[in-house]
Protein backbone atom coordinates (compact mmCIF):
# COMPACT_ATOMS: atom_id res chain seq x y z
CA UNK A 1 0.00 0.00 0.00
CA UNK A 2 1.19 3.66 -0.54
CA UNK A 3 1.09 6.01 1.92
CA UNK A 4 -1.30 9.34 0.70
CA UNK A 5 1.15 11.85 0.79
CA UNK A 6 0.60 15.53 0.73
CA UNK A 7 1.43 17.44 -2.71
CA UNK A 8 0.36 21.28 -1.39
CA UNK A 9 3.66 22.59 -0.27
CA UNK A 10 5.00 22.28 -3.60
CA UNK A 11 5.16 25.03 -6.07
CA UNK A 12 3.53 23.06 -8.99
CA UNK A 13 0.34 23.83 -10.03
CA UNK A 14 -0.59 19.60 -11.24
CA UNK A 15 0.74 18.59 -7.62
CA UNK A 16 -1.44 21.19 -5.68
CA UNK A 17 -4.29 20.07 -8.36
CA UNK A 18 -3.79 16.11 -7.38
CA UNK A 19 -3.90 17.27 -3.61
CA UNK A 20 -6.74 18.84 -3.45
CA UNK A 21 -8.98 16.54 -6.26
CA UNK A 22 -7.34 13.92 -3.24
CA UNK A 23 -7.42 10.44 -5.17
CA UNK A 24 -9.25 9.15 -8.23
CA UNK A 25 -12.36 8.40 -6.05
CA UNK A 26 -12.78 12.29 -5.93
CA UNK A 27 -12.16 12.93 -9.42
CA UNK A 28 -15.12 10.09 -10.50
CA UNK A 29 -17.30 11.93 -8.07
CA UNK A 30 -16.61 14.99 -10.32
CA UNK A 31 -17.36 13.31 -13.19
CA UNK A 32 -20.71 11.85 -11.89
CA UNK A 33 -21.80 15.44 -10.24
CA UNK A 34 -21.00 16.64 -14.23
CA UNK A 35 -23.50 13.33 -14.83
CA UNK A 36 -26.31 14.62 -12.88
CA UNK A 37 -25.77 12.63 -9.66
CA UNK A 38 -26.65 14.92 -6.66
CA UNK A 39 -27.49 12.70 -3.96
CA UNK A 40 -25.49 10.39 -1.43
CA UNK A 41 -27.06 7.12 -3.10
CA UNK A 42 -27.06 8.74 -6.75
CA UNK A 43 -23.08 8.58 -6.16
CA UNK A 44 -22.75 5.24 -4.36
CA UNK A 45 -25.04 3.31 -7.11
CA UNK A 46 -22.77 4.67 -9.74
CA UNK A 47 -19.27 4.26 -7.94
CA UNK A 48 -19.96 0.99 -5.93
CA UNK A 49 -18.04 2.46 -3.35
CA UNK A 50 -18.25 1.23 0.04
CA UNK A 51 -20.41 4.19 1.59
CA UNK A 52 -17.82 5.39 4.57
CA UNK A 53 -15.38 5.81 1.73
CA UNK A 54 -17.48 7.86 -0.39
CA UNK A 55 -18.74 9.75 2.50
CA UNK A 56 -14.99 10.77 3.32
CA UNK A 57 -14.48 11.79 -0.48
CA UNK A 58 -17.70 14.09 -0.12
CA UNK A 59 -16.65 15.48 3.15
CA UNK A 60 -13.22 16.30 1.24
CA UNK A 61 -15.03 17.40 -1.89
CA UNK A 62 -16.93 19.83 0.34
CA UNK A 63 -13.70 21.15 2.52
CA UNK A 64 -12.18 21.77 -0.72
CA UNK A 65 -14.35 23.97 -1.85
CA UNK A 66 -15.19 21.83 -5.04
CA UNK A 67 -18.89 20.66 -3.97
CA UNK A 68 -21.69 22.64 -2.52
CA UNK A 69 -23.50 20.40 0.23
CA UNK A 70 -26.96 21.56 1.07
CA UNK A 71 -30.55 20.23 1.85
CA UNK A 72 -29.10 16.73 1.05
CA UNK A 73 -28.18 18.10 -2.30
CA UNK A 74 -24.06 17.71 -3.28
CA UNK A 75 -23.68 20.35 -6.47
CA UNK A 76 -20.27 21.70 -8.11
CA UNK A 77 -19.33 24.99 -7.08
CA UNK A 78 -17.72 27.39 -9.66
CA UNK A 79 -14.44 25.86 -8.21
CA UNK A 80 -15.43 22.21 -9.34
CA UNK A 81 -17.54 22.93 -12.17
CA UNK A 82 -13.96 24.52 -13.47
CA UNK A 83 -12.73 21.09 -13.04
CA UNK A 84 -14.20 20.15 -16.79
CA UNK A 85 -11.58 20.61 -18.95
CA UNK A 86 -9.84 17.94 -16.48
CA UNK A 87 -12.65 15.54 -17.02
CA UNK A 88 -12.88 16.19 -20.74
CA UNK A 89 -9.36 15.62 -21.23
CA UNK A 90 -9.53 12.22 -19.07
CA UNK A 91 -12.76 11.30 -21.14
CA UNK A 92 -10.80 12.15 -24.61
CA UNK A 93 -7.66 10.11 -23.91
CA UNK A 94 -9.37 7.17 -22.54
CA UNK A 95 -11.62 7.14 -25.77
CA UNK A 96 -8.73 7.23 -27.71
CA UNK A 97 -6.41 4.82 -26.13
CA UNK A 98 -7.99 2.57 -23.56
CA UNK A 99 -10.68 0.61 -25.76
CA UNK A 100 -10.23 -2.19 -28.26
CA UNK A 101 -11.93 -1.13 -31.89
CA UNK A 102 -15.44 -1.42 -31.52
CA UNK A 103 -15.52 -1.87 -27.76
CA UNK A 104 -18.70 -0.33 -26.74
CA UNK A 105 -17.97 2.93 -24.54
CA UNK A 106 -19.93 6.27 -23.13
CA UNK A 107 -19.70 9.37 -25.05
CA UNK A 108 -19.91 12.73 -24.13
CA UNK A 109 -22.32 14.91 -26.54
CA UNK A 110 -22.45 18.66 -27.47
CA UNK A 111 -26.73 18.67 -26.42
CA UNK A 112 -27.46 20.25 -29.52
CA UNK A 113 -26.11 18.50 -32.09
CA UNK A 114 -25.40 15.04 -30.35
CA UNK A 115 -21.73 15.07 -32.09
CA UNK A 116 -18.78 14.21 -30.04
CA UNK A 117 -16.66 16.96 -28.58
CA UNK A 118 -14.12 18.64 -30.98
CA UNK A 119 -10.43 17.18 -29.39
CA UNK A 120 -8.95 19.73 -27.10
CA UNK A 121 -6.17 21.21 -27.78
CA UNK A 122 -3.06 23.50 -26.26
CA UNK A 123 -3.03 27.05 -27.72
CA UNK A 124 -0.77 29.99 -26.92
CA UNK A 125 -1.86 33.23 -25.75
CA UNK A 126 -1.64 34.48 -29.37
CA UNK A 127 -3.60 30.92 -30.69
CA UNK A 128 -0.85 29.70 -32.11
CA UNK A 129 -1.22 25.09 -31.71
CA UNK A 130 1.18 23.84 -29.09
CA UNK A 131 2.92 20.58 -28.72
CA UNK A 132 4.91 19.50 -25.33
CA UNK A 133 7.87 20.80 -26.93
CA UNK A 134 6.46 23.89 -28.05
CA UNK A 135 6.38 24.94 -24.07
CA UNK A 136 8.66 25.05 -20.94
CA UNK A 137 7.92 25.37 -17.44
CA UNK A 138 9.34 28.29 -15.33
CA UNK A 139 10.59 26.83 -12.08
CA UNK A 140 10.28 28.94 -8.90
CA UNK A 141 13.62 30.97 -8.19
CA UNK B 1 -6.33 2.79 3.74
CA UNK B 2 -8.28 2.59 0.65
CA UNK B 3 -8.28 -0.60 -1.30
CA UNK B 4 -6.98 -0.12 -5.01
CA UNK B 5 -9.59 -0.64 -7.70
CA UNK B 6 -9.47 -1.35 -11.56
CA UNK B 7 -11.96 0.59 -13.23
CA UNK B 8 -11.37 -1.04 -16.74
CA UNK B 9 -14.07 -3.21 -16.66
CA UNK B 10 -16.12 0.30 -16.96
CA UNK B 11 -17.77 1.90 -19.97
CA UNK B 12 -16.47 5.26 -19.14
CA UNK B 13 -13.59 6.92 -20.81
CA UNK B 14 -12.98 8.68 -17.85
CA UNK B 15 -12.56 5.64 -15.31
CA UNK B 16 -10.66 3.65 -18.02
CA UNK B 17 -8.02 6.59 -17.88
CA UNK B 18 -8.27 6.48 -14.55
CA UNK B 19 -7.08 3.29 -13.88
CA UNK B 20 -4.65 3.72 -16.93
CA UNK B 21 -2.96 6.30 -15.32
CA UNK B 22 -2.87 4.57 -11.96
CA UNK B 23 -2.38 7.01 -9.29
CA UNK B 24 -1.07 10.52 -8.70
CA UNK B 25 2.26 9.60 -8.68
CA UNK B 26 1.88 7.88 -11.85
CA UNK B 27 0.63 11.61 -12.90
CA UNK B 28 3.64 13.42 -11.59
CA UNK B 29 5.91 10.99 -12.99
CA UNK B 30 4.57 11.93 -16.47
CA UNK B 31 4.74 15.51 -16.05
CA UNK B 32 7.94 15.25 -14.92
CA UNK B 33 8.72 13.06 -18.41
CA UNK B 34 7.23 16.71 -20.08
CA UNK B 35 8.99 18.49 -18.14
CA UNK B 36 12.49 16.76 -19.77
CA UNK B 37 13.03 13.79 -16.67
CA UNK B 38 14.43 10.83 -18.45
CA UNK B 39 16.38 8.84 -15.84
CA UNK B 40 15.20 7.18 -13.01
CA UNK B 41 17.42 9.42 -10.56
CA UNK B 42 15.70 12.34 -12.44
CA UNK B 43 12.30 10.94 -11.04
CA UNK B 44 13.27 10.12 -8.19
CA UNK B 45 15.02 14.06 -7.46
CA UNK B 46 11.93 15.62 -8.62
CA UNK B 47 9.33 13.41 -6.46
CA UNK B 48 11.37 12.15 -3.21
CA UNK B 49 9.33 9.25 -3.53
CA UNK B 50 10.76 5.76 -1.77
CA UNK B 51 12.67 3.60 -5.13
CA UNK B 52 10.42 0.87 -4.88
CA UNK B 53 7.20 2.75 -5.59
CA UNK B 54 8.53 4.72 -8.08
CA UNK B 55 10.07 1.49 -9.64
CA UNK B 56 6.68 0.22 -9.72
CA UNK B 57 5.02 3.00 -11.39
CA UNK B 58 7.41 3.47 -14.06
CA UNK B 59 7.02 -0.31 -14.72
CA UNK B 60 3.45 -0.12 -14.51
CA UNK B 61 3.39 3.01 -16.96
CA UNK B 62 5.58 1.20 -19.35
CA UNK B 63 3.46 -1.57 -18.87
CA UNK B 64 0.72 0.47 -19.98
CA UNK B 65 2.29 1.40 -23.01
CA UNK B 66 2.76 5.78 -21.71
CA UNK B 67 6.37 4.68 -21.60
CA UNK B 68 9.29 3.44 -23.38
CA UNK B 69 12.21 2.23 -21.44
CA UNK B 70 15.61 2.31 -23.55
CA UNK B 71 19.02 2.40 -22.76
CA UNK B 72 18.14 3.74 -19.33
CA UNK B 73 16.31 6.33 -20.43
CA UNK B 74 12.12 6.90 -19.66
CA UNK B 75 10.84 8.51 -23.00
CA UNK B 76 6.81 9.16 -23.49
CA UNK B 77 5.07 7.51 -26.29
CA UNK B 78 2.92 8.79 -28.69
CA UNK B 79 0.19 7.37 -26.33
CA UNK B 80 1.95 9.20 -23.15
CA UNK B 81 2.97 12.26 -25.13
CA UNK B 82 -1.35 12.26 -26.11
CA UNK B 83 -2.24 13.01 -22.18
CA UNK B 84 -0.68 16.62 -22.66
CA UNK B 85 -4.26 18.48 -22.25
CA UNK B 86 -4.40 16.41 -19.14
CA UNK B 87 -1.57 17.90 -17.34
CA UNK B 88 -2.22 21.07 -19.00
CA UNK B 89 -5.46 20.94 -17.52
CA UNK B 90 -4.78 19.83 -14.19
CA UNK B 91 -2.04 22.89 -14.07
CA UNK B 92 -4.37 25.02 -15.34
CA UNK B 93 -6.85 24.32 -12.71
CA UNK B 94 -4.14 24.51 -9.52
CA UNK B 95 -3.00 28.00 -10.96
CA UNK B 96 -6.65 29.35 -10.61
CA UNK B 97 -7.74 27.69 -6.91
CA UNK B 98 -4.34 26.10 -5.54
CA UNK B 99 -2.86 28.74 -4.99
CA UNK B 100 -3.24 32.26 -2.77
CA UNK B 101 -2.79 35.42 -4.16
CA UNK B 102 0.86 36.43 -4.85
CA UNK B 103 2.01 33.01 -4.03
CA UNK B 104 4.72 31.90 -6.41
CA UNK B 105 4.13 29.24 -8.47
CA UNK B 106 5.93 26.85 -11.69
CA UNK B 107 4.38 28.40 -14.72
CA UNK B 108 3.97 26.97 -18.05
CA UNK B 109 5.09 29.01 -20.72
CA UNK B 110 5.05 28.84 -24.74
CA UNK B 111 8.61 28.80 -25.50
CA UNK B 112 8.73 31.19 -28.29
CA UNK B 113 7.19 34.33 -26.38
CA UNK B 114 7.45 33.36 -22.96
CA UNK B 115 3.96 33.79 -21.90
CA UNK B 116 1.32 31.57 -20.77
CA UNK B 117 -0.70 29.55 -22.10
CA UNK B 118 -4.49 30.27 -23.62
CA UNK B 119 -6.97 28.26 -21.12
CA UNK B 120 -8.28 25.33 -22.44
CA UNK B 121 -11.44 25.69 -23.64
CA UNK B 122 -14.00 22.66 -24.89
CA UNK B 123 -15.55 23.23 -28.03
CA UNK B 124 -18.23 21.45 -30.12
CA UNK B 125 -17.13 20.07 -33.47
CA UNK B 126 -18.88 23.01 -34.97
CA UNK B 127 -16.41 25.26 -33.06
CA UNK B 128 -18.97 26.88 -30.52
CA UNK B 129 -17.41 27.08 -26.79
CA UNK B 130 -19.39 24.43 -24.52
CA UNK B 131 -19.64 24.78 -20.79
CA UNK B 132 -20.63 21.74 -18.80
CA UNK B 133 -24.90 22.15 -19.11
CA UNK B 134 -24.25 22.19 -22.68
CA UNK B 135 -23.46 18.68 -22.82
CA UNK B 136 -24.40 15.38 -22.01
CA UNK B 137 -23.13 11.84 -21.12
CA UNK B 138 -24.62 9.11 -23.66
CA UNK B 139 -24.09 5.97 -21.85
CA UNK B 140 -23.71 2.56 -23.10
CA UNK B 141 -27.04 0.63 -23.59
Amino acid sequence: MVKRTRFDDESCPVARSVDAVGDWWSLLIVRDAFDGSRRFGDFQRSLGVAKNILSARLSSLVDNGILDHADRDYTLTAKGEALFPVIVALRQWGEAFAFDPGEPHSRLLDRQHHQPLKPLEVHASDGRLLTPADTEVRKVP
